[in-house]
């Protein structure tokens, strides 16, 4: 199993995967987070959002949380940037580096594909939040910082259902004028199926063949790791995960969150693709999240464990 | 999406999913499981398995069952045997129909593809449970009932790691010779990937062209939905579930079971994919299953619910 291109895992346990948690993780359990994640081989996270710190008090230390990053030339910091004072925020990070610091590498915008999510999430127009974004790139490209943009609630919408294809599309399409580093595709509410995952990414890809993408699923039904598989396998070339599958819906308390990078890692592993990442590694940062948060994640390997080397009866089929 | 291909569902939950479970479902809590399950769409089920009372306590009743089963010629009641003498007891249950009582339809025999499980299993080496899962097929056959066989471990056995596929198609051709109804694959363990499980169904049929393929998935590890999906894509034309992800590993307690029939069809529903079994009404017997078992089920959409129709705000990505 040999033939089969890498893939890039972006980890997001850090930013969406603590902004709904309850218990508020200090700035220095996130950067021991990053850090282990780091450690483990990924080169990519989301390590804030520069959001108003009353909306997502979790995210509050954004700013101490990249002061205190590895400075790592081999490692992309995104942070998420939901309008032009969160840009400037992230961009002035930059002002670290005299110090010998680290800072947001890369900004990562948001555009979403219904009208009713774009107001609740950001008070904008599903269009004006695909001019903000792009506003966002040109800004961040102005100022010599890479961007990329996020469609989010890309498969559906909490609250107009199923969303059509041919508008994310067009969405696509029209960020890609501002020449983004990246397009993601985000099942923000975890609706998607394989099927239409795979439809949606090829889709995409046909209508903006320069520009990587990247997909980023929930497992709240069942079905992330079916549709992460069918991203990749439709041309997604990064992939989004969350340590211990963190970032449940505060409105959903039961559903679980991202898909759990450990499974993700399983997934791909087992399929001969690879991500210059460690499972045991990550493995045992869930652990160490699980210790945390005082509870089990929802992740299905952080309770199973990986492939079994012997051990225990089970009864057949 | 109208151009696949229907898919038919075996609910296992009354044997896989019971079988390993602590809290003793009485023959009539079965029974209601049982109805439902047809109630809401389901033609073909698991509904006991004729094994020694001591090894599998949940399992004791298994005639009572039979004997209480609605009496439906569109129904396929299948029974689990792993030797002649089970094999005699499910034959024996046509002598209900005399009183107009249901019998079980199908035998269902277990071979197993790697040695050490085979024996702790049922006390044979692989070889030999492929030989008895034979003898079991040629003698419902001689006596005028159908016969399938599940070939266990697929994909990997706790105690020997990974299987050789090359084993699993070889025990394939065997047991094409008795000419069973079909030949199902079991990643009993749940260690299966997309990858290798569209690898080993692809090769199960190109070697066996003419036998019905049906595959059986736990999502012990999180891949579960995906294997289906990639199972299908494959060549499966039928595929296990069990209600509420009922069964699992008696001897990793936290690990999920069957992947959850309302999981696999909201995947299924989806993806366009038609199976003729309701989702809602599944969902229902899930919430019905939760209650008897005084604890949450491991599937997700028993949690999430199916897709949203508004409510509730959430950020977004």
């Amino acid at each position: 199993m040999t033939d089969m291109a890498p893939v890039e895992i972006v980890e997001v346990g850090p930013r969406d995967g603590l902004q709904n948690e309850k218990v508020l993780f200090s700035t220095g359990d996130k950067l021991t987070m990053i850090t282990r994640a780091i450690d483990a081989g990924v080169r990519r996270l989301e390590v804030a959002s520069f959001v108003h710190p009353k909306r997502v008090p979790q995210m509050a230390d954004a700013e101490d949380v990249v002061a205190g990053l590895p400075v790592r030339d081999d490692v992309t910091y995104i942070g998420l940037v939901l309008n032009k004072r969160g840009a400037l925020r992230g961009l002035a990070t930059r002002e670290n580096t005299a110090a010998g610091k680290a800072a947001i590498d890369e900004l990562g915008a948001v555009a979403i594909a219904s009208d009713t999510f774009a107001d609740r999430n950001q008070g904008q127009t599903s269009d004006e939040s695909v001019a903000v974004s792009a506003d966002i790139v040109r800004l961040a490209r102005a100022e010599g910082m890479s961007a990329q943009v996020t469609l989010s609630a890309a498969f559906g919408c909490p609250f107009e259902g199923r969303v059509d294809p041919a508008r994310v599309v067009d969405m696509a399409k029209r960020i890609a004028e501002c020449d983004p580093r990246e397009i993601a595709l985000a099942d923000t509410i975890g609706v998607g199926s394989p099927r239409r995952v795979g439809d949606l990414v090829a889709a995409v890809r046909d209508a903006v063949p320069h520009i990587p993408l990247r997909a980023h699923f929930h497992n709240t039904r069942g079905t992330g790791i079916a549709n992460a598989w069918a991203a990749y396998r439709a041309g997604a070339v990064t992939l989004d995960a969350s340590v211990g599958g963190l970032g449940g819906c505060p409105f959903a308390p039961k559903a679980t969150g991202n898909i759990a990078t450990e499974d993700l890692l399983y997934m791909l592993e087992e399929s001969g693709v690879e991500s210059g990442v460690s499972l045991d590694a990550m493995l045992d940062l869930a652990h160490w999240v699980e210790d945390r948060l005082g509870r089990p994640t929802p992740s299905a390997l952080s309770q199973a464990g990986g492939f079994p080397t012997g051990a225990g009866d089970q009864s057949a089929a």
